[in-house]
């Protein structure tokens, strides 16, 4: 049988297409750089909102929504703001019929409008902490838009927040990148992230520092996961947001602004897929057992063995479309990656038993049916950990620790080059920015996120990303 | 005490704006009718649409997201969709830095371009039924917006279906309307919607035919919560959605679309609301219970109070702050209409027991510590019981059956006017209409949903609406 998918090592761009074109994942809109998400790609993400939202409220903040549309002149308030979203705007001219006498931005994200509410409702110290999340659509027009990763409109969850002291903010926005971001991304989505922080040339738009979750893809690029911004009193100065502190004083705010985003769906498939198709974690999946009637006389069973595992607290999907070839429908769940297959054909009906298939060690093995939810249960619980132990060591085996800013552009052809930042330095990230290579993140020599690009041996992530 | 709002009896629409002000649920956007949804009032929409989600769900339909730019092109396929909507729309005409060759249009609702995806996805009856959702937030420039009722932006769920007959697409409306909208309006909304059918005056922009859910506010207006269209092949014609039959025949799918919005927080307001602020029905709230120490000395024992009311599955705040005077902050629970009140105060700590205060019947009664978990369920049940019937004897105390066309708009000054449909007819609607007010819907003698505008013996409900 021909492979559904180009091989990764063939073409790994065109490998990414094809899964997302024959697991059913997405489409490209049609206006240019937007993206249809099809059920099956979207159940990924709804579990993904519903993660990272557990634990966003778990980190004290709240949800609010704040609207689509934002005045120009709101962005211009912050100047490195407008500088740095400026090129990617989309303008609203026209609306009900007429020219709008001040044409209004869709949000390429939402600082200014909602600084501009902060301002109104912080005027005490007791209003702080203001802990707001939103989850939204926004828009940012895009040269080299790539499903997922790269969309001319995404979907994401975007955290502002107020605190009365610098120190307090810092420490949000710490809380933010360890207790929600990376205990999502590793213990759900099984990513093996590095966490660190942005130099001054990678940093957020208007932030004072920016700390990231930076991801290894399967052919050894980045994707910027999620990042936690610092944003000092920058905003705070641009819209006015002061507050009486318990000295009687008047302060401005010290923030913080937070994002992950639909990019996180493209990172899952670039982490864990391979050659047929996604792997699923089955923390994250919506689907974690697909029970198979091979043919239409097993349908009646399955669906018992499909009740019993949900009953058992596993997400099930039953698949009982028994004038459809089973070969097909393996091919397609291979492809989508749901993590556990229970297979039931006439024979291993009369042998009380199923087949169990693992996506994710790719294995094949009879199971009896006596038992079978608590089987499926170990397997799911078993094959989430193998999952992070495989792409954490193919991570390291793409990692190469270099000598000297000369040699991170070689090493950074097939993985990251890790290199003291004293021997790179901003001059050197410069050089390197000309061949496409970036300094991803800082981290502290034991791997801790630094409090500042001065700290004493740093060590830099250099590679490409998406 | 000076009362915090207008009371309703006084002016209520000042009284709307006023709760939702002094509860903290929205404000009015900086861009012409749109709305800040602040956390309050965001966390009633969660729940709504939890609650939402999860129907829709058991109705079969799978959630999916499709962009919010269209193609101007696309909006013009069906002639009385543009129609109706072409004087709402918002138009990007710039983005990235330049003129677009083709402007497009911000989402007004999503039939042209998810049925052009439709249009590829169906080419086989085995690929019938399609059931579809989004929530998005979408698009319509108001003329005179109001916060929740009619705003610029709006965020909503609207589903999305194609069938292989029409009789499939009439029964799956009907579910809809039924099954999610009605049972999540009564059972957990506490509103007793009206079910009926619009007259073609009335009709959303290219269906046969529009199912509603019609609510009665506390000023004896109506508020549309939620519509259920069958489309017939209307957009299947302008987007080609065609699929070979069982028979072998190619043959154009039959359609629905179906969506409800943030406009029922509004409605939720108006229903329940009375002269102290918002009513939110237990099963509803996000809050249930508020938990509050009176003074400092109660915190310890409020929080373990919460501790045992949020283990016996109770939604609960704890209310600690105690440097907050506690009158204040009681007018605010009340005015935020959280169902249950424990006050615990140290004389209640004394006597082991809390005062336990309830806002939809406004009563106040000391209750033991002891049990006092299960007699907050209890309580909690109950209400939700009598608001609903608080509600539908206030909903028909307001309804006149009148004998002519001619009594109509009298009638209609303070609530609804019902009368035999014959005796009004198009007509009869088109002189109303001038009057402001309309006909909400039709219904058969017993309470039924019509399948035709010209069934005998219907009735029509009629008056002034939001």
């Amino acid at each position: 049988m021909a492979p559904v998918l180009t091989p990764q090592a063939e073409d790994f761009p065109r490998w990414y297409q094809d899964v997302i074109a024959k697991a059913e994942l997405a489409e490209n809109g049609p206006v240019r750089g937007t993206m249809v998400i099809r059920p099956y790609g979207y159940a990924l993400w709804e579990r993904m909102q519903s993660e990272v939202d557990d634990r966003i409220k778990a980190a004290g903040a709240v949800n609010a929504y704040f609207p689509l549309f934002i005045p120009e002149s709101y962005l211009r308030r912050e100047a490195e703001h407008v500088e740095g979203f400026s090129p990617e705007l989309a303008v609203v001219t026209h609306a009900g019929g007429k020219q709008l006498e001040e044409p209004v931005v869709v949000r390429p994200t939402s600082e200014t409008i909602i600084n501009s509410y902060f301002a109104k409702w912080v005027q005490s110290y007791r209003d702080l902490p203001l802990l707001v999340n939103q989850w939204a659509n926004v828009v940012r027009w895009e040269l080299r838009p790539r499903v997922f990763l790269r969309t001319t409109e995404f979907l994401w969850q975007e955290g502002h927040t107020a605190h009365a002291t610098g120190a307090e903010a810092r420490d949000y926005a710490r809380t933010i990148l360890h207790e929600v971001y990376e205990r999502f991304m590793v213990d759900v989505l099984a990513m093996p992230v590095v966490l660190g922080r942005k130099t001054a040339r990678e940093r957020f738009a208007g932030a004072i520092n920016t700390l990231t979750c930076e991801a290894m893809m399967g052919d050894g690029k980045a994707l910027q996961m999620g990042t936690s911004h610092e944003l000092g009193q920058n905003f705070a100065r641009a819209f006015g947001i002061e507050f009486v502190a318990a000295s009687g004083q008047r302060e401005l705010a010290w923030q913080t602004s937070w994002g992950a985003s639909t990019r996180m769906v493209g990172g899952l498939i670039m982490c864990h897929g391979d050659d047929a198709g996604l792997r699923v974690p089955p923390r994250l999946a919506a689907v974690q057992a697909v029970v198979l009637a091979v043919k239409a006389e097993a349908v009646e069973a399955a669906a018992r063995v499909a009740g019993e595992l949900r009953a058992a607290g596993v997400r099930v999907h039953l698949d009982d479309r028994a004038d459809i070839p089973f070969g097909r429908r393996a091919v397609d769940w291979e492809l989508k990656g749901a993590p556990v297959r229970v297979e039931l054909g006439p024979r291993d009906l009369a042998e009380e038993r199923a087949t169990l298939v693992r996506r994710i060690p790719g294995s094949k093995e009879p199971a009896a049916l006596r038992g079978l939810a608590e089987a499926v249960r170990l397997v799911l619980e078993q094959d989430q950990v193998a999952l992070l132990a495989a792409a954490e060591q193919a991570r390291d085996k793409r990692i190469v620790d270099v000598e000297s800013a000369a040699d991170v552009v070689e090493a950074s052809a097939g993985g990251w080059a890790r290199l003291p930042w004293a021997d790179l330095g901003q001059e050197g990230e410069a050089r390197l920015a000309e061949q496409a290579v970036s300094v991803r993140c800082l981290v502290r020599p034991g791997g801790g996120v630094p409090d500042s690009e001065d700290e004493p041996d740093l060590l830099a992530y250099c590679g490409r990303a998406y």
